[in-house]
């Protein structure tokens, strides 16, 4: 079976994997990635962490995930917070130069998250998939015959914009009523602080007392759920993907607002589309074996 | 250069045109369908038709557009109101049989004008086009690489049921708050002769009065609007489409209504996405041209 290196680039640490064409990972190893030290640097920690993988020779081609902008023609990052010295640095080109000219390809890590769910996690089988990830922003990917589809300005999938409701205030650069003003799990701190106990510091604490009858937590999270069924209803009209997998840090609180969740998307589709899935993300590490699963799949333009 | 035969199959009349691979029209020809005559009629007045056309013989595939539900792979009609008689019928079998063993494929007329616009008309040139016909109800299509994007359940770009709006009431199978509600012609029509004028029968005199500054006009229209906005916002959002393009009746009134509804949609975007365009559909022969088209691009699963 093929196999190829994926790598997951943070502010803190970068790891890397070797992983084989089911997305199964057959080796990983870390090591801190200090970027403000500069892109060279940054260049020969991965080179020597991919080289520190057993059988990486093998590896037909390297896939890096970034938190960040990327130029995908360019295979550059355009914007990176944590990143900053590699903004434009010629990333992809020169570990390709230091990896046996192998092909090196650069994306987001919700992208490649998106694939790794769609190929090799809760996707897996399904000729199109949309993922949603819901942490502090929204945001998604659809997944089309194994292909991420980018978009015009690589925005498909910048979900969490879409206008959902006219009933929450206009916060940022986001529209009033968009879904990552009023699901989130920003926005379910946000209100869990205003509404509940000003203490209140993440999601999961509104989780908990919605778990417990809590009566404003429950509208808190009813809410949420008419906000999350609204978006992923048009979602499905939209483009109707086999499966939509939801992922990201608030879906430690499945339990409490997936069956709701459930029930109000499907009310809100046409009846011949109800049985159509909703499931969670299950990767362990979806960033590092997107980052594979897209150097597996990229086709030169 | 390649040429197909693109027909439209109605209730009172069928149309045959061979189209070169560019979706230019070489020859049209049409006559009376009489479906009420059964199915086996059909058949022979469209292959009469086909038969007529000069240089058919060059044609590779035929495509075929009606206005109903297909089965897809059984290249059957599932349900059209006005071809009862050819329901399940293997209308494209026979017709394959009939006409040297050419491929014929069956589409929906809403798909197949979509592909026509994407191919050869509004959308021609673009990598990715969503088509939004707004006339009796809305709906669209997705085409991505020169391919319709059908979806698990045929019912992608069945955005006519997305909730745009908390302000309609509910109609018939529709969500509360659905596009196809608020503005949709009929919507148009209904309030109009709710708000205006009971003797109202058409959008296009709701359109008239707006122009020429009828208060209660302009509020409907302004309504429409914001409505279509929010749809086409979650389109852009979803996929990021190159291009959307749209069509349908409702289309006669766009002097009225396309400038603000090109404002509204873009304010409703990330700003890196305000450059992408919305035209109006142009083909005089979307559905024909699209069938051909449609054959053209079919390949066997």
């Amino acid at each position: 079976m093929k196999k190829y290196v994926g790598i997951d680039l943070g502010g803190t640490n970068v790891r890397a994997a070797l992983i084989n064409a089911e997305g199964e990972v057959l080796a990983l190893n870390k090591s801190a990635s200090n970027p403000e030290k500069g892109a060279e640097h940054v260049v020969k920690v991965i080179v020597d962490l991919v080289r520190s993988l057993p059988n990486q020779e093998e590896a037909e081609a390297i896939g890096i995930a970034v938190p960040g902008l990327i130029d995908v023609e360019q295979g550059t990052i355009k914007a990176a917070n944590n990143l900053s010295k590699l903004v434009d640095y010629p990333l992809t080109e020169k570990l390709s130069g230091e990896l046996d000219g192998r092909r090196v390809v650069l994306a987001n890590d919700g992208k490649a998250a998106a694939i790794g769910e769609a190929l090799a996690g809760a996707g897996k089988g399904n000729e199109s998939v949309y993922y949603v990830t819901i942490s502090t922003g929204i945001g998604g990917a659809a997944v089309i015959q194994g292909k991420v589809l980018m978009g015009r300005h690589g925005f498909a999938g910048e979900v969490g914009n879409m206008i959902v409701n006219e009933r929450d205030s206009q916060y940022g650069i986001m529209n009033k009523g968009a879904v990552e003003s009023g699901a989130s799990g920003t926005a379910v701190t946000r209100k869990g602080k205003e509404r509940i106990d000003a203490s209140i510091q993440h999601a999961g604490e509104v989780f908990e007392r919605a778990a417990q009858h809590h009566e404003e937590a429950l509208k808190i999270v009813d809410e949420m759920t008419d906000d999350l069924s609204n978006l992923l209803s048009a979602i499905s009209l939209v483009i109707d993907p086999d499966v939509i997998v939801l992922g990201g840090g608030v879906m430690k609180g499945a339990d409490v607002f997936m069956p709701a969740l459930r029930e109000k998307w499907r009310s809100k589709l046409f009846e011949a589309m109800r049985d159509v899935e909703l499931v969670p993300a299950k990767l362990d590490e979806p960033g590092i074996v997107g980052a594979a699963m897209y150097a597996m799949t990229w086709e030169e333009k």
